[in-house]
Formats: structure tokens, C-alpha cells, sequence
């Protein structure tokens, strides 16, 4: 029994209550949601934890961290910090990328040093296991993909980003129209790689019944990967990318009739102008799922910046829907991210997500009202306890001890001298 | 002659052919928008520079950085390492905010050490040299302020925010209806002190012709001043807010009619769905003149962030047609910025800038997708040459020199594998 078929049902779990306070709303609402595929719980049954959260349309927009150890830098405690850091700086859930050479262990640890939802992408390890048993990774049987997937269900992942949305019509039309940057999901590519290789269909696509079934056991959230998203504004909402939406919504449909809770990723690179039709036509072709999306990049010449240039296109997609922001770092584009990298990259995207969140006038917005009543206050200690980066704020506030004007904090501001006479302050 | 009325009478000046050229638009595109009032281009008669720019309807977004002595920190050589740092990082103009004890000098040094349009702020002189002449700031008179006035004109000042659209009735509003945070503008609080201590209506706006005057002499561009702006969220789209534009608006008409260049500014704290409507009702209560905006900051609990706060708003105010872009830096709320603060600002707001400008399908544009391809053919050298810190950049390659995926370089990527089988790449 899922969140979603127990919602079904008329029950509401302990985790829609609890979800239910986190947001203000009622269980009702939560379970509603749930049942109908608004919101998804990412809560494997085979793993306990005591930080839920629901993703979806109603509650406050959520951010997602990446680690995972790779081939060039292949650092289990490394990564173990990263996931101390991104559950401190406020992410509600984190995916292990691992493709080192323990992606077992480096999972284990995953799911057992973190206290917030965990997903995967069993592509990943499914093709660094082809190459290691079968030499190459196309060599890879549809078998043995599945069998990832059921294991890393059944050791506790939350949610899951399977690249099922990509199959031979997109590939070939794909090819006939063409774009800037074709495929730059690294699943999408791999599964790229396989299918014109072995000159199959996709597996996820093809035996999608299977997936489902694997997902259903442990309640683990599908996430369907968007493997043909575009990478370059110049791609975005063209052909590939709807015709990707539509795959997307054919197998969300069957998600929700399996009663298995499902999300559907989302780019990646898409200009201002695109963001309110690339909303809408998301959630009206995938049934108003959740929308978990990577950015969006506002610009493509910013790297070093895509954590801001992300913000910016994850702010508005947020106004106009996003449920789920996947983090960026100073690191995309660049390299591997460090330990400072993700703590920036989940502080960044909360920026992006308060942005969006303070319009639905619930917590997020108080908080804004409650920090400018502060500022008038000139309370120090009331500005700390509001603001994003709490010992930022400490430390900063401790190098100039005023009690000025709180913007620039100049001890003889003639504001000050002004508001005296003004008699409102 | 300034360049506006040199425009009516169907001139094409020096200043406007470099505009054209800048911006890949015709000469009379330009003149026709500087003679209506939808372009200024900041250059004081007095001032031989040669980079000029223009700001307005059809041309990219420029960005305006800050720098200046204060009381708490009088240092110029710093401040004019912070101006270095702006023109380096690409700002278009920048103001010369200073209060401290040689704010002439400090002027001075800004009109010659920067090769960009400088502008600042003449009541702050203002009022510290009445604090220093007449023992308070209230003590100021109306000439004292004009005199100020008159000297920053003839000495080279390009541009002025002036604090004219406040008067006695805004004031008289903002306390029957109320709001958060009554007024955040530095200049419009002293305005306001001394407005109550006078009990007179504020000089710059009742002496608005002698303003004119002056400003017309040398073609200094009138900045109308936000006096009355929202500082926090809950203040945006306030009655308070749209009169003060009403303000700026009925000044404004005035301005052009005597051939005065003119800009508007405005806020400071606007959420993001205030955005489209407070541009919308900006250009209309205004003319179409350009619109300079501090901001908008999309949050109030990002104190250290407010340069990612204001890049989220000034992309999507400038997707709704916010001209020049002043620059926040991670400082904002903090205390003073200092010159990598400075950096950061400027480089922060050009990525706000970028994506605003890329929608235009430009030169932003044409940047974005030569950026894209270069990524696809994995090209260092064009990513670097295209980026908007090349520095970072070149930094970055160097430590992980592969040429692998643009993504995260990782050596062996299974993406690249892949990418054979498809053979799009």
C-alpha cells in the first residue's frame, strides 16, 4: 500500500499528518493531494527517518541537494560531509550520483547518515556495473538494470529519477529536427548510447509495467527523468522538449493508475520568456503531478554562477508552479562541487524558493513581514533568528555592533538624525 | 543644447552613433528614443570620457554599481579601487554616494579615475555640509541645496538621483495609511526630516524649474529619486508606493517638456508577482522614460544574499522592461561593501542583466547560443572568451583540464560514450 493508494482509501498516514504541520494546511488537504497525485511523500517503507516532507501543488516549494562519489574523485567522507551539510543548510532531499567504485557503500551511508529524503539514479549504477561485468556499459541487459532498481527500492530509496521517458520516436525526431546541444541528460545519454547500440527500445519505456510494479513495493516516488531535456536556451520548448513532456505525461498517467506517487524532472535551460508556457504545459500534460526541475537557467554564459543564474529561473518557475527545486552550485559547469560548493548551492536555491513560496502568503511570507518589522526594530538579535544564513548574519552584525539604519548599519546616519523629526519610525 | 533637444531637432550626435553601434540598432532608432524620452544617455557636457552608453526602451539593460566614503569608513583609496573593480567587471555607471569628510575631493577622483557615466546623490552633500555649516542638517537651506546642486553639474556629475517626487501631501498619505517600513530612501528620510522640522514643502520638488535649470546647462541626467519606496515586501504596490510615482510621473512630463534627460527610479522590496504591475503602471505613470531600480529584492530574509535577492527581481523586472539595473551587493543589510563585495555585485547583476537581455534576441542572445556551442564542441577557449568572469573560468579549466562533458568534466563520463552510439554530438 502507497501513500498514494492508502490516500485512496480515505486514510490519512502519519506522514500526511505530519506533512500537514510542517505546511499549515489540514490532513485532508494533504491526503487529497496525495490521492489525486498533486503531492508526493518520498517515504520508503524499508527505511525510517523522522524528517518528512511532501512535494506538490498547495505546500511550499522543497530543494534538492546532489552528492556522489565519482570516477575523478571517488571520496566516500567527502560526500558524507556533503550530506551533513546540505540536511544543516535546510535541503529536505538529496540524491546519491554515485559512480565511484563503492556505490553500495556509498549508498548505505546515504540512507543511513541523513535524516531527510534520499533518490538515486539507477542508471548510473546500472552502467558502471555493465562495464564492470559485461566490459562495456552497452552491454548492459534489461535485467540487469531492473535489478538495480529493485535492489537500491528495497534498501530504502525515497524517490527515484528513471529515465523511462525517452524512447525511439523522440531519439528519431530528435535527429530530423535537431537542436543546439542534443542530449545532455547523463541517463539519457547512456540509454542513448544502448538503444542505438543494440537497436532496442528503452527498457524503462518498454517495461514500464515492470518499473511500476518494482517502485509499488517499497512506496519509492518515481521521478521520470527528463532525458531529452533541452541543455542550451536555444533548445528550449522546441520540439524534443514537448514531444519529452508528452512521453513524460503518458507514463505519468500510468503511474498514477498503479497508484504509484510520481514527479517528472524538468530542465535544465529555459529563457524568462519560456518559463510561464513551459510551467503550464507541464503540469497540463502530466496531470498536474508534481514538477522537480534543475534550475531553471536563466542564462548559459554565467558558469561559476549557475547556483544564481538557477535562482533566477527557479524564483519564477516557482511563481508559476515548480514544486521541487533541484540545487545548483558554483560547480555546474566547472567541475566536481566541494563541501562549500553545496553548502552555497542549498542556500542559493532557499533564496529562489522564498521567493516563490512568500507569494502564498503562508509562512515564508510571514517571515519576510516579520524580518522587515525587524529592521524597523533594529533588532539584531530577531533579524538573526529570520535570516537565511543565521551565523552569516551573527558574524556580520558582530563586525559592526550598530544600532543604525539596517541597511548599511552607519553609526551616524543622518536617516537616523531624519526619522527623529518624522516622528513614525 | 542637451542631447535630448538636440535630438527633437533631428540631430544625430557623436554620443548617439556610439549608442547605435554599442547596441546594433540605427542611429535614428537612438535619437528618435532620446527625443521622446525612452533613451538618456548619461554625459555630462563638461566631462570628456569615452565610453558612453545609452539606457532605455530597445537597448540591453546596463548596471549601475555604488561606491563612497562614509563616516564610518573614509578611506578613498579604497573607494577608488572599488571603482577600478566596477569598470573592470563591466558596470556601465556607477555613483559616487560619498559622506564623508572630503566628499569634494572624493567627486573629484570619481570624475577622473573612471571612464564610465558617474552619478550621485547631491542631497548628502548637502546635508553634511549643513551639518558642518549650520550645526544641523535641518538648518539647510533651499540655496545651500541648489548650490550643491550647481557644482556637482559643472563639475562632470553625468547623472543625479534628485529627491523631488516627495511632498507634503505623500508624506501626509504615508501617515493615515501606514505601512511597514515608512521610508527606507536615505535622501527621502532627510528630505522628510527637515520637511517636518520646516515645516515646508520639500525644495526639490517646489523649486522643480530652478532643478531643471541647472541640470539642462550641462546635460546632467535627471535620476527622479525613490524617496518613498517600499523597503520590504509588505509595503510594494502600497498607496504610498503608486503616488510616489504619480509624483515622479507629473515631474517627469515636466522634465521633458524642457528637454531635461530624465530616468525614474524605484524600489527596493518588491515580490515577484508585484513585478509585471509595477513595471506596467511605472512605464505608463511615466512616460516610457527609463526606469533605473534598486532591486527588486524578490525576499527580506537574505541579508548577505541580497545580491542573489535582487538578481532574481532585476532578471524578471527586466524582462518586464526595467532599463538600468543598480547593482546590491553581498553587503546589502550588512554593513559597508568592500571591493570584492563591489565584484561580486556588479558580476551578480550582470547575470540578472544577461537574462533579461537574451529575450530581446540580441547580442545577449547570440552570446548565450555561441556559449551553447562551445560547450557541445568543447571548446575551453570559446567558453572562456564568452563567460562573465573569464578569470573564474580559466581558474577552473585549468584544475580539471579534460575534455569531457561541459557538465561536470568528469574524465570518464559514460556520457561520452554514449554520445558515440548516438551520433548527433
Amino acid at each position: 500500500m502507497t501513500q498514494m493508494i492508502k490516500a485512496r482509501a480515505g486514510k490519512i498516514t502519519e506522514e500526511m499528518e505530519m506533512v500537514a504541520l510542517q505546511e499549515g494546511v489540514t490532513p485532508e488537504f494533504v491526503r487529497d493531494g496525495v490521492a489525486a497525485g498533486r503531492i508526493v511523500i518520498p517515504k520508503n517503507k524499508n527505511r525510517n527517518r523522522s524528517k518528512i516532507c511532501g512535494i506538490g501543488g498547495g505546500l511550499d516549494i522543497k530543494i534538492n541537494g546532489l552528492m556522489g562519489t565519482s570516477s575523478d574523485r571517488d571520496d566516500m567522507e567527502m560526500e558524507v560531509r556533503k550530506i551533513q551539510a546540505m540536511e544543516e543548510e535546510g535541503a529536505s532531499a538529496f540524491m546519491d550520483l554515485s559512480m565511484g567504485d563503492h556505490i553500495n557503500e556509498m549508498r548505505k551511508l546515504s540512507l543511513t547518515m541523513s535524516n531527510i529524503a534520499v533518490g538515486c539514479v539507477p542508471v548510473y549504477q546500472a552502467s558502471v556495473e555493465a562495464v564492470e561485468k559485461r566490459g562495456l556499459m552497452v552491454n548492459m541487459t534489461s535485467d540487469d538494470l531492473f535489478s538495480v532498481i529493485e535492489q537500491q527500492c528495497e534498501e530504502g530509496m525515497d524517490f527515484m529519477a528513471v529515465h523511462s521517458a525517452l524512447n525511439m520516436d523522440l531519439l528519431k525526431i530528435l535527429k530530423k529536427t535537431g537542436r543546439t546541444a542534443d542530449i545532455v541528460s547523463r541517463g539519457g545519454s547512456l540509454m542513448t548510447g544502448w538503444m542505438f547500440h543494440n537497436d532496442k527500445e528503452n527498457p524503462l519505456y518498454a517495461e514500464f509495467d515492470r518499473l511500476l510494479k518494482i517502485l509499488k513495493a517499497t512506496d519509492t516516488v518515481l521521478s521520470i527523468g527528463d532525458a531529452i531535456r533541452p541543455g542550451a536556451n536555444a533548445d528550449s520548448l522546441d520540439q524534443s522538449h514537448l514531444r519529452g513532456l508528452m512521453v513524460a505525461g503518458e507514463l505519468t498517467k500510468r503511474a498514477l493508475e498503479a497508484g504509484v506517487q510520481v514527479m517528472v524532472e524538468g530542465p535544465g535551460h529555459v529563457p524568462l520568456n519560456h518559463i510561464p508556457s513551459a510551467m503550464l504545459l507541464q503540469k497540463r500534460l502530466c496531470y498536474d503531478v508534481p514538477y522537480y526541475i534543475l534550475g531553471f537557467l536563466a542564462t548559459d554564459v554565467a558558469p561559476g554562477y549557475d547556483n544564481i543564474t538557477g535562482a533566477i529561473g527557479g524564483a519564477f518557475a516557482g511563481m508559476h508552479g515548480a514544486d521541487f527545486l533541484c540545487y545548483l552550485t558554483p560547480a555546474e559547469h566547472l567541475g566536481l562541487p566541494t563541501e562549500e560548493d553545496v553548502r552555497i548551492g542549498v542556500r542559493t536555491t532557499k533564496i529562489a524558493a522564498q521567493a516563490a513560496n512568500v507569494l502564498k502568503h503562508g509562512t515564508a511570507w510571514d517571515r519576510d513581514l516579520a524580518m522587515a518589522k525587524a529592521r524597523v526594530a533594529r533588532n539584531d538579535e530577531e533579524q538573526i533568528r529570520l535570516a537565511i544564513n543565521q551565523a552569516n548574519l551573527t558574524a556580520a552584525f558582530a563586525k559592526s555592533p550598530s544600532h543604525g539604519c539596517a541597511v548599511c548599519r552607519d553609526t551616524r546616519c543622518p536617516a537616523d538624525v531624519a526619522a527623529e523629526f518624522f516622528g513614525l519610525a
